[in-house]
């Protein structure tokens, strides 16, 4: 842009300083794993955009489990307890972390929410990320299973877009399938896109409001208990 | 959690190097914005969620502009040409921006792809921000006005749950408003929550599907030419 009036900035280095803080991250995260393999608990890293749907699912999970399975969750949000107070209402054992201009959990931030919930008597343990398809991603937090969930109001290319959350994904959940109706997206070229970046593909997609497809997403988790 | 075992961790600290590295961004920030002016092209910062909508926005406003205004545009993604692609397709002198894994346009980021867009010769420069409601707010890249795509779909509290990027907004655009009929959302709560948190609260709601709202939109952009 400016050839002619040199403001190229030195100072705006790319300082890694993340290799370090993913070192100890990792390290906090595998401890916390060996905890919750330990404890039978199964700890599901619930990620997605904002508005995703993430809440929701969780709400008509507790309800289709509410006989069977303990369940607990920490939820993760810049501000307000609101995903927290869903939670609970629909029975899960939930502490909100609030990240305050934070766009991820950590692995500390879940380990230091987790001396508010009893984690050790949970059948199921849902870490409700920051609703972000970028961050995330990259940071262990001891579960056993990264969930990525893609609204299908989002349109069908962002598995392409945003690859490094789907690629790392043991299961992507597309959601609000109850609008597909209403919608122009192309359901086929959706689930290719998934395809073309998962490792190993997996997908269901399912509707928190009419309870479509939630079937296959109970079985999914019930196959993972330890 | 772990009481019984010693593991906090002493190496994950919260590290502050954000501080320099947004000093060193603001300043290029701001002898971008210089420039901007000088040539007499808005620069428009749009952020919003992945799939809030900010491309369709972009191909309308293109095609109603396309007799009256030169438009260019950078548009950021983790991977792929696709809105690039799509904005040209629209009319729009654009170039992409991959951001391989981070989350975020800076200042340098969008400094360096300029050179690849005749913006001296623009009346519009639109920096389409990578799909993310956290991390692009903090990050002044010389533009006149921050506009926040939020999609109705989303639902009503996203305002108050990431209240960073909308405090700093100058305009939040209501987007895919002629989903509402399928919705459970509130637009009225919608509204107040975008109240509550911008400074100078200022909404504008349309459909790039329909152009409902659209008028309301380009008349807003366009008296914010210098």
């Amino acid at each position: 842009m400016c050839e002619d009036c040199g403001c190229g900035d030195p100072e705006l280095v790319s300082v890694d300083v993340h290799e370090h803080l993913l070192a100890g991250n990792n390290r906090l995260a595998e401890h916390l794993r060996e905890h919750f393999v330990q404890a039978g608990v199964l700890a599901i890293n619930l990620m997605g955009s904002p508005g995703a749907g993430k809440t929701a699912v969780l709400e008509r999970t507790a309800s289709a489990f509410a006989e069977k399975y303990r369940l607990g969750a920490v939820s993760g949000d810049l501000a307000t307890d609101r995903d927290g107070e869903r939670l609970r209402r629909a029975g899960i054992l939930a502490k909100t972390i609030t990240t305050g201009s934070a766009c991820h959990l950590d692995a500390k931030l879940v380990h230091d929410a987790l001396h508010e919930v009893p984690w050790r008597e949970l059948d199921l343990f849902f870490i409700e990320n920051v609703g972000n398809l970028v961050c995330p991603a990259i940071y262990d937090l001891g579960q056993a299973a990264n969930v990525v969930a893609l609204s299908v109001t989002e349109g069908e290319d962002k598995p392409l877009k945003y690859p490094v959350i789907f690629e790392r994904a043991d299961l992507v959940l597309l959601t609000k399938i109850d609008l597909l109706p209403h919608l122009d997206v192309d359901m086929n070229a959706l689930r290719d896109a998934v395809r073309r970046v998962m490792k190993a593909p997996a997908i269901i997609a399912v509707s928190a409001k009419t309870g479509e497809g939630m079937g296959e997403w109970l079985a999914w988790l019930e196959a993972r208990r330890p």
